[in-house]
């Protein structure tokens, strides 16, 4: 089959990106959330996004003919009527993200393959609810032009045939696709920047090393532009503590403690302002910081 | 106190980094090592990375200049002769270290600071031998010219003075000083690096991604040279198995057991010319690795 028009159901951060990126891919786009707001939020990041885009000469069409491919909708049967495929990113709730899925299934066409967006959840855990869970798959992107990863993540009951034609959609979303052969949470990156974001959790708070020692040594060694609590700000510490918490070990909850202190404090990391660094010119930007 | 001659015991890689690059800061030095040979290889080491430190317009002076503050000598005496600072990168074992240490703490003049550049081990594990615990510590350079950061690492009898004038050392000899305010083994940079490294492990004989897979999530969404596998590759297999066979939990015995089958068929990395990839020319760095 060919994939022509995609759906997007939730329009926040990534859905906007995803949408946007298919648009300019080419695709005929329908973009669903239950609020006229989030719509309307996620018209505004689109836009920003392809200002940014042209300034930077990375747009071969004028960005209203772009913008002309996406249809904003809050009527489920609109969004879905023709849809090829759909990629949802709606909150990363597994009673929500079921019944989004249930509701879907109802009224899509035959056709429609299901991709969810969700980051820590199993596409597993609500494939059931679609009714076809055979044409449901994870399709994880990051987020979308800085980090240009999207893992295909099948569950145990995805047809193996749906693998390489997502693949091959990811390519044209000009992403990098990576085959996550089994279910993991977190997938393959996300994985791998929590057990950074672990051991550097684990060196503080066991006074091995100071926030700026630590980020300092990943930052010059690698020649990166931030370390792991950089990074940590920029997730945003109530992310953070959300996964950190979950995890059992000593060194684990001792970090979860840490960062329940910056949340109670209303330090979340950059979005607030203030996290391990103070926004919007944190010491580890400053010229000095690793000199 | 003012430090003036650096003695750098060992003329492997990494002692002769660390000492052509106190010649270039305008040090005197003298190199030891047991075996003329060693100090044959260190001299040429020095020269090669003079030749590339020219080509790159990075040198201040004559490549000869530099070289003349260099003295080599298999003799222990004349190494340690007026030496006001000396810094071991002999074998990576707890009973040479200790032997080293007990050679020079009895011939050294009484001003000498002592440290070590161990990579895993800690310097209290051969302080007493030096005869002077209070003026050891170790002071643990990574390459010294890609990766610039140098750890001072205390012991618990290190005097607390000893401390800033590491500091200050460190950055006359163009590193990042990092404070490890404790004894841990890996210091800060490797504690994270092998963290990295043991998820990319578990995820591999787990059967979540392929090596390239892996490797690829890390280098496209960091913007990095190489991921996990490439590191690994690059830091030598054997290296990495000798760490990861000692952590008792199962993924790094499944990983260490992989690493073996690497190992046991000549298979070290980058200087056996394969690895996890093949050599001189890795798939990694193909144009078309991460499209």
């Amino acid at each position: 089959m060919t994939i022509q028009k995609i759906c997007i159901l939730g329009a926040g951060t990534l859905g906007s990106r995803v949408a946007i990126q298919s648009a300019i891919s080419g695709y005929e786009v329908s973009v669903y959330d239950i609020h006229e707001e989030a719509l309307d939020f996620g018209f505004k990041t689109m836009k920003k996004i392809l200002a940014q885009l042209e300034k930077g000469q990375l747009l071969k069409e004028p960005q209203e003919k772009i913008l002309s491919r996406i249809y904003f909708t809050t009527a489920p049967e609109k969004a879905i009527q023709d849809a090829d495929f759909v990629n949802e990113s709606v909150t990363e709730d597994v009673e929500i993200k079921k019944k989004v899925w249930k509701q879907f299934g109802e009224i899509a066409p035959q056709k429609t393959i299901f991709t969810t967006n969700t980051s820590y959840l199993l596409p597993s855990m609500f494939a059931e609810e679609s009714g076809r869970p055979e044409k449901f798959c994870a399709f994880h992107f990051h987020d979308v032009f800085y980090s240009r990863i999207v893992d295909t993540m099948p569950h145990p009951g995805t047809e193996p045939e749906l693998i390489p034609l997502l693949e091959e959609l990811g390519r044209k979303l000009n992403q990098v696709p990576i085959l996550v052969k089994k279910e993991n949470p977190g997938y393959i990156f996300n994985t791998m920047l929590l057990a950074l974001i672990g051991a550097a959790g684990k060196l503080l708070t066991g006074e091995v090393g100071s926030v700026e020692d630590i980020d300092r040594s990943w930052m010059v060694n690698f020649h990166m532009p931030m370390g792991p609590f950089g990074i940590l700000d920029s997730i945003g510490l109530d992310t953070a503590w959300h996964v950190t918490k979950n995890r059992k070990d000593s060194a684990s909850q001792a970090f979860a403690a840490l960062l329940k202190t910056y949340i109670d404090a209303g330090k979340l990391g950059e979005k607030t302002g203030e996290g391990f660094y103070k926004y919007p010119h944190p010491a580890y930007k400053a010229p000095n910081f690793i000199k």
